[in-house]
């Protein structure tokens, strides 16, 4: 670390630039280690020192080795509002107190660095514009899929092209328990707690599960690739707490796998480009790239016109992977601060509209018990038909238990919107001769 | 496109930015294109609209439909020194003119956007002081890779981290050929005939088949991912022209496939941070993931120490996924323009040191043919032994041809430094008991 005397006033050229760190959790501790441990190769990327000027925390009474204790307060309100901060670190998550920190550092003259998924999904917009009124960065690679670059080439790499589809594995917790599930035949309840023993999944894992976490990174995805707002509310959300063992099985037969997806399209519809974003488990055929994608890692494929399809691939969680993430971010915004001028703002000028889920074009799979006599088959199909969905395969299985007198119709229809395909499964549950809708799951990535 | 009046002064803040576009080919005719098809969501991007100032070619009499003849110019020394040009673009390859004139376009302070990895590779570091000392941006993510966002993780994403390995498949042709001959059992001539055939290869082949493109996109990736000046004469270079289907079944047998990749590595030895860059085929485990990168498509492999192991993917060459990456480098620095900043410019801070191939350590597939007889194994055994090469796996084989009375013995090493590989494989030759070392190859990305 430098020992170079700060100068609030501006000072002479190779004063060190000042960060404020809020939270030293997993990540935050790792992004102060690596402050320490990197100077002098980060002063020489920056073009100037960086300098840690305090760390926010809870509590000043814990043990944090190798940090010098001297940086803590509990005062993050005042550590924001120091005139001496150049960069804010923004890693406590959630909505409140991160918003006001980080609206108090911007409207303080300070650039950002902020892995807070949750808040700009929430509140994106009213960040964004106070960092463009003030002249700074806010800069968020550290918010989705861990320490895989998807930011900055959505943002930057591929701003020249027209990006028409974002789909990717963007919860490494979900990923992990469907992982397991399809290898282990394992139920998700399960698999959930072993997660859980591991570290895997939180105590209470309704953030992940429940897909809130890919929720909000599809809403920043989207917005970025399409050059829209989109918030955490215009996602069409579905957790994987009702994906059964069956389920699994089910895929497996079709040579897919279950994957919890983060999906954003924009396509033309009646003359105008609309959007959809969207989070739910589907089956993805297991030649798709994505299928492929075990345990805890992260990857998100990106289709566009001119570039075609292209793949991300890594750890999508964990403080040292967050902390590379963070960390770039913080020495692309302190080169930004040493040359006198902020990173491209968010664009957000094409304002596409949203679709409702209903609008969406999809393609289910169905499995259903019927019973098994003439005329069955002739009375599914017809109630295909009668709402506009084509079927693509139906298969039809001998039931395990042949006391039942019934049937298994496996089923995956061509693409449909989602209302009619709704439609189509409500209607086969009540007919008479269908005993059960056994499985319903969207089918993805031809 | 617009018809706002330019204004060589600098003029108003809404007149168009003028982009020089240097050569027309595929790549050029598909950025010309893009620039007209997507004017105005450019111009929400930029800021400014992009207007083309004009087209330098070798010939204007060549017919090309939808860009208007009047844009067109043989004089490409006059179409840069303009003073109405703010953005060039060079797409014409090769080392003069190109260098010359992106000189002269920096010179005159104009911003520039190249995909020219041979130049870059041979004197990028002229290239970059002189952006750097004119306060311009030059930007060259199309260099290599293609589409792929390569060089702005490097630059920006990982800027915060330590990188320890950039490993990719960067040469299309030569993976369409490895591809081929692996799942055809072809030969190399006959599948470079093919590729030449399909478009795959050019008439003369050179460049890629023996690794004269991968070497420069090597340098590229190793001076950018280890803050150090590496030109094309610091890579150490192989191609793929002596590789016999005997590799690739040998390479199946091991469960591996063989690929062309470049290689970059930084680890310290004795104190000090060492780079290496190569490019040559080798065997990788098809666990890996690099093995699965089929026909023409480009992937890398990234390592660093807080990060771990990230991949990117996608078309690795082609007109418009190139053009992609050429407007997304045009879109930035006409945003930087706007703004009146340039991006970061080259770190080469670090200057470590370039190994030679002796000292890189690697591991190595050695198969030979030996006389059968009692004693041939521990000799050949001694010989490694003797070089502190350690043997992991050894295997015999009877020969097809029993008549020749000898054996097939297929060796794979532990890690050793290439020179003490390479006097092992010397001295194996000299040994009365080997009849011929019918195969060796490097083994990478354990």
């Amino acid at each position: 670390m430098t020992t170079l005397q700060s100068d609030p006033t501006g000072g002479p050229a190779d004063r060190p630039l000042r960060v404020a760190l809020l939270g030293c959790g997993v990540v935050g501790s790792a992004v102060a280690r690596l402050l320490t441990e990197h100077a002098s190769d980060l002063t020489a990327r920056v073009g100037r020192p960086l300098e840690l000027a305090g760390i926010a925390v809870r509590r000043t009474n814990i043990d944090r080795p190798g940090i010098d204790p001297a940086l803590f307060t509990t005062d993050a309100d005042e550590l924001v509002a120091r005139d001496d901060v150049d960069l804010v670190v923004e890693v406590i998550g959630g909505i409140e107190p991160a918003r006001t920190l980080i609206l108090s550092a911007i409207a303080n003259g300070a650039s950002v660095v902020t892995a807070n998924k949750a808040l700009l999904a929430e509140d994106g917009p009213r960040l964004f514009e106070a960092a463009e009124t003030a002249g700074v960065d806010l800069y968020y690679e550290a918010a989705v899929a861990g320490a895989i670059p998807i930011i900055r080439p959505l943002r930057e790499s591929l701003v020249g092209d027209d990006i028409t589809t974002v789909m990717g594995i963007v919860n490494g917790t979900t990923n992990f328990i469907l992982d397991k599930m399809h290898t282990e035949g394992s139920s998700f309840d399960d698999v959930l707690a072993e997660a859980q023993a591991l570290g895997y999944a939180e105590a209470d894992p309704t953030a992940d599960v429940e897909g809130f976490d890919a929720a909000a990174k599809a809403a920043i995805l989207a917005g970025l690739a399409f050059h829209s707002r989109v918030t955490a509310a215009d996602v069409h959300r579905e957790g994987i707490t009702e994906i059964s063992s069956a389920d699994i099985a089910a895929a497996k037969l079709m040579d897919c796998t279950v994957k919890a997806l983060a999906i954003c399209t924009s396509e033309e519809v009646e003359g105008e480009r609309r959007i959809s974003v969207r989070t739910h488990p589907a089956m993805i055929p297991n030649s798709h790239p994505l299928a492929s994608v075990g345990g805890a890692y992260n990857a998100v494929v990106v289709e566009s016109t001119n570039a075609g399809r292209l793949m991300f691939y890594g750890p999508g969680a964990g403080g040292d992977p967050t902390a590379s993430a963070v960390m770039g971010d913080l020495v692309t915004i302190a080169r930004n601060r040493v040359r006198g001028a902020a990173g491209p703002g968010e664009s957000a000028y094409a304002q596409r509209p949203v679709m409702g889920m209903g609008e969406v074009v999809t393609r289910y799979f169905i499995s259903l018990e019927v019973i098994d006599q003439p005329g069955v088959l002739a009375t599914v199909a017809a109630s295909f038909a009668e709402h506009g969905v084509s079927v693509q395969t139906m298969r039809q299985e001998a039931l395990h238990r042949a006391e039942d007198g019934g049937a298994r119709l496996v089923l995956v229809t061509h693409s449909a919107p989602e209302s009619a395909l709704g439609a189509t499964v409500d209607a086969l549950a009540n007919l008479s001769e269908v005993h059960e809708v056994l499985s319903v799951m969207r089918v993805e990535g031809e």
